[in-house]
């Protein structure tokens, strides 16, 4: 089937042009000045942008986390995110110790299979090395299709990997074809602070953020920035969200090295002032890391401007507000870590970036999509409008004003931590291999439509 | 007239596909997998890249210096530089103190008229301010489409601009959106240096070098970075050679400085030990700022791959190593400043930069042509392969292997700094707006066929 | 005559203890646990600390500027400065353009004789640089004990020096053994911004500060620096404000460069918001470099400690509030920059640098003497207790609170810019070479019997 | 029984003058012009500089290490000690888990007791921290005099501590008084880094150097010093080898944060170079960190100058060539590591800092004695010449130039690391509490005479 879009004002990375696109058998065609096709259907983008779909490198969907899981899994989630303009995401796969890596890939093959609406791909998480690991990693990259290695610094006793892990992982990175992802935070010096935290009564949401300062992200980001340079490997910070970070991320670039760094949309618009809403309200705003104090935002739009952070994830990871958050009423460290963000993505980037005059729209294209695309191997199959790319695209009205709300989203979960915010700007209708999944805001997809994606190797395009 | 460029790679800042093109009217009109156009002419591009012309931003044609002019003027100079891939040069009008700054341009419009083969647009020197030089700057931007103004540190005493006459053009450029360059190294210090190494009978080449350091550099570029931060207004600083002077962007750009660097090919291959070369063949390596210490090479790609740096200009400005770099054979103070670069700009970033994996091939076209029209207001118009941009482009075969020498260039100068280099990768043919000027590596141009560019104002696109 | 100090504790920039001090003909002849000498008169310094008189490196008495003159000469300025525990001050002598250096020693020979009641040395302005300049400086250095050279990046059109001078001092410096001291501002761009500043209308005190911006002052430490570094010569910052300025004084010195900073008084315990108080009074809290926003204090206090900074001079420079402050009522450009200090340095440092546990004893007398005397060639015969050095020192009650008000100070101006601050610490007995110039808390000394001190050369001690 | 040391050269950390001292009863009684005490021994100082003994704050007597024991004890290392004008050391005492601290320091006593022939205190190794260790902190300061508490971030599964351990000692250590001490690399990493190169053959002494990379000390340094900022608690960070880590110091420092270094005479001397030597001479040079590439000397004597460094320790750890250095002929990682310096770092200082012209001399004494008697508590008993203190000192002959060898050292040791290297200036005599310890260059103590120094807590003097 053949479908042209015509008369939008297409945006790439580089580019904006006003033309039409032919889109055939899931592939864009052509894109010509005007394309007259009989045969095929026609869609009329006057007055929007057409952008590559957005790609979010960081989800977590149907994931446990302390005895709960997530609100949303593979089918909402992903839902929600052809909602927001999204038409990839890679979600974190998570391995079990002392069981093989490719098991821990096919219980996450299980859990998206037939639900996901739009493609996946798979990031995976390891926190202990032995031979039986190393020799898996070749077949993981080169058979599974999964190029991208994640390693916590911190939650001590659970995740948490030690530097000599960590280095391994990147030798072996960098050996094979891999790009190694850390979430950077000092868990030991967190989990003195929280246990004395705790241990002086002091249980409110707001000691979450304080207890995680951001000293000890800048001190983890720049330990891992130093371990890649020493191993000559790659690095992808995820969810940067301060000042202390951002320098260790720019000080190893300068000199050269492969470090990149991803924050999230909570980061620039919420801070931990938030925390402190009263009737247990702050326990919405909980992330590891915490929100930062707000001077915090202009650093992390100054970083992403002038291109010390990459990307932007969501790092979706809902969890309801009743009967999940509030099981730490009690005690903050019983809080869920995590929130939904993989609806608002897209456009609040868009909203504040772009429409804010922060950054430019060729800029808003590059960190919502093809960044993430070249980082982890998709590139050009994903994160552009050009001719033998696929059809992911999103038709945007940057002229709508709307009003973000739990009531309105379709996330399944019962709040919103952008409730009541503004946003311009809005994904109209949202293509997925030249299929829509969202036509004119309204969800016309199945679940199971979306893919699994074998991602390439990392390497310089 | 219709032509398809057939099955060639195309490549741009973001994008890399195989694909054909359709140009007509002097513009891109389609891009397809597949393009059956039967009245157009056919181009086979097959195992070529099809790549954005490059755009020079630093070009001297027909310029005076010491006494004499550069051995390039507008045509030889153009051909060169279509020769090499290169469609579009913004060369430096010199303004005159106590003369109107239109009169300048007339000036360069008569040098180029009925001369270019290739497009040009202008940046303007300006070395006083006054209310008559203020009050003509709208009009420049607004109606001459001149919208860059450069301003000298250094040269004492004949193009030296003291600190309140550039601060003075900083908040006239935000104001009207205008973009200010700098030629960053300190005049006074300089001045004192060379009067006296020329008085302790130092007179070889490579006191040129010594008498102008890099810390003359990276202050003069730190004070015009913070300037420009206190003024709220944006910078482009050129010929960037060090890393004093990058530290300092690169400063000012984590703030969120609207400040930019360009590097020059010169600084990235040679290096300072050439202007020791003996029978005064030093005298050819004699650029303002000098070619710096090896080691400054690295600090230059890894600026250039972070985002601190981001365009390269060839500074062209020929002299005839016979009758008029031996000027300065008894005192290199009177040594003509600058090269013959604008041929082998594109080709020399391609070879030492995507070839020997410094960089991305977007990374590549990003620097030598997509970032200059960006930043010079020519965007979209240049600086990119999509429907509605100029047809201008270059078919690049990346194998072929060759040595560079003054024997085969096209530049109107006796030596090639370059000479005896191997460059893998070559522009066989070179379109400007749809027509051929270099056809399987013959000039097929001719004089007058380039266009004056007026540029739009400088913003965030 | 003999006099013993008695039971006091001792305190220099390394030691305390106690111990009894015999003083004999100026200078101090022993340091014993107990000294029994009967003819000696007995001093009991029971309770109190016993420290080297202060060296105030940085004050301007009788000094003309802007139409009017200091209201603190050299007899009133340096009786002021004993009761505040200063024991020599080394004033700014200024130089006239086209008038020999030694012409403008002898003006201020002339106004501090038969004036001074403590002792006091020079340091000689410079704004010009030609061949006489150049030829008197290694007299000037070498019989007028003068070693110090003053140049000022600021005061456009009056004082200011362009950095070819400013070069060339240095490397006189370098070459005949002095020191350079900058006041450190860009002038151009605070000319512009003054300017403009009055063309808007606006007229208010606080518009003294926003157009002095630390920008300007940080952008003008870093080119001096840079020059000292360039010159390998040494340089010396007067008060330093602000944090942009630290940061290049501390990076100068992390490589190596003999680049030292002073700050003031003024900077560590006022700040921004004194300039927009009412009526006026505003005016009274006018120095340039200006008063900074509070953060700076911790800043500056950080680089006192870590040794970024090495010295604290007052600035002394006063102007009665009413007729000359108020010359500026209507045009902050028109007050007399400058403020009362040079009696209160001692004391404030104490006060909130010991008391208040910012800096150790140590630290305090260092800052406040040894190194003004190792500095500026003073040493040993200043700035410390020890056999063989003058018998200048302080007996300071440690215990004592006070309020410093113009009611009870002693500088011969109107107004205190510490108008009821509380204080802990007092100056009780000062001694220059052995005589009482304060004797519990009374001036007992007379005009003239301060004496002209021929400085050293500047050199590692 | 009295002594007068008559005309020589005081010198402190911050004086220099000519007097005569009177011992009496162990303590300095007075320093006078002239001192006519008839029933005193004259000792004439003419000609010599009399300084504060040498404080020695980082040696290691009589250890235990992978199997052997240092070759000297605190008899043969404290003479040598003497021999070299060092009159107090501050040893490891080492701890074992599962023990109590206090059995470590009562091992460490019946070690030197009876056999030093100089003063001496001690630090604590910690490597664990749990309920009964923190209990046991309090008394360690209070009752034993001990304040100063080693941790190893290297030496994985020997001495190693984490984070969490390191945290909860900066914590005790703010709380109680003391000084936390770290021997800061990243053990992880040259875990990983040892364990390879020893896999592939590689097994000569140079690798010892390159699988123990500055990067892993630079990292280990800042997360220590950004530990420590988190803590609020203070660090003093031993054998800084290398730009990496001094950068991290500095800049904690201009922060506020109480964090000092200390380096060692090996890496101001020696460098990398020197484990190349052939016949497994290089075996000699293997101290952790290991000797760096040379361009890191001068960073360090910068550092030291500028006060980013305050201490000079020897790490003194000797091993004999044959019979112990020599167990790791066949793999770097059984060279037993360590040094012979304690004789040396005295005399090194003077020779390389002042004799140079590097250092000022009452840089040398600050950072030879005085400065480690103020950060352990020994201020103002030992480390400087003043009355009350301990009458430590050393007539030091600045003239006389020798040549360090094995030959005529006094460490009970089969090489020096310095041999063959010549030296400006010799302790001549030496003096422990007032008794000769070395006089006239001969060893006139005798084993037992040195006491045991309870330090005082940690505190700003
Ligand atoms: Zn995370
Ligand atoms: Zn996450
Ligand atoms: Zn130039
Ligand atoms: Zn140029
Ligand atoms: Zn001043
Ligand atoms: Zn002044
Ligand atoms: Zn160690
Ligand atoms: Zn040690």
């Amino acid at each position: 089937m053949k479908r042209v879009i015509k008369n939008g004002t297409i945006v790439t990375a580089s580019d904006k042009y006003v033309a039409d696109i032919l889109i055939e058998d899931e592939k864009i065609k052509s894109i010509s000045d005007q394309i007259d096709e009989p045969e095929a259907e026609i869609v009329d983008a006057s007055g929007y942008y057409v952008m590559p779909g957005g790609i979010d490198p960081h989800t977590h969907m149907d994931m446990p986390f302390g005895g709960t899981v997530t609100a949303d899994n593979f089918e909402t989630g992903t839902i929600a995110a052809a909602y927001g303009g999204t038409t990839t995401i890679i979600d974190f796969c998570l391995s079990d110790k002392g069981k093989s890596l490719k098991s821990a890939l096919e219980k996450w093959h299980s859990k998206s299979q037939d639900k996901a609406v739009i493609d996946y791909g798979f990031h995976l998480q390891i926190s202990e090395i032995n031979e039986d690991v190393l020799n898996e990693i070749p077949e993981i990259i080169e058979q599974e299709g999964v190029t991208s290695f994640k390693v916590f610094m911190a939650y001590k006793g659970v995740f948490q990997a030690d530097d000599e892990v960590l280095f391994k992982i990147l030798v072996a990175a960098k050996e094979h074809g891999g790009l190694v992802m850390v979430h950077a935070e000092n868990g030991d010096v967190i989990n003195y602070l929280t246990t004395k935290a705790l241990a002086e009564g002091k249980t409110d949401p707001i000691y979450h953020a304080l207890t995680r300062p951001p000293e000890a992200e800048g001190e983890a980001t720049g330990r891992a920035a130093k371990l890649t340079a020493l191993a000559d490997s790659q690095l992808y910070v995820v969810h940067v969200t301060c000042e202390e970070a951002v320098e260790q991320i720019a000080e190893a670039r300068s000199k050269g090295f492969r470090v990149y760094g991803e924050t999230c949309p909570q980061y620039l618009v919420l801070d931990q002032s938030y925390l402190e809403k009263a009737n247990f309200e702050g326990g919405k705003y909980v992330w590891s890391p915490p929100l930062r104090e707000k001077y915090n935002q202009e650093v992390l739009w100054n970083a992403l401007k002038s291109g010390q952070l990459q990307a932007i994830g969501s790092d979706q990871c809902s969890f309801n507000f009743n009967g999940q958050k509030d099981l730490g009423r009690d005690d903050f460290t019983k809080i869920p870590n995590g929130g939904p963000f993989v609806e608002d993505r897209f456009s609040l980037m868009y909203s504040e970036g772009v429409h804010k005059g922060r950054i430019s729209i060729h800029e808003f294209v590059d960190m919502v999509s093809t960044q993430a695309a070249k980082l982890f191997g998709l590139f050009p199959r994903k994160g552009t409008i050009a001719p033998g790319s696929d059809a992911d695209m999103v038709l945007f009205d940057p002229a709508v004003e709307r009003t973000i709300s739990a009531k309105t989203h379709h996330m399944n979960v019962d709040y919103s931590a952008l409730e009541g915010i503004k946003v311009i700007g809005e994904p109209v209708s949202v293509l997925s291999r030249g299929k829509y999944v969202i036509k004119d805001r309204q969800f016309v997809g199945r679940p199971g439509m979306g893919s699994y994606l074998k991602c390439n190797k990392f390497g310089l395009k």
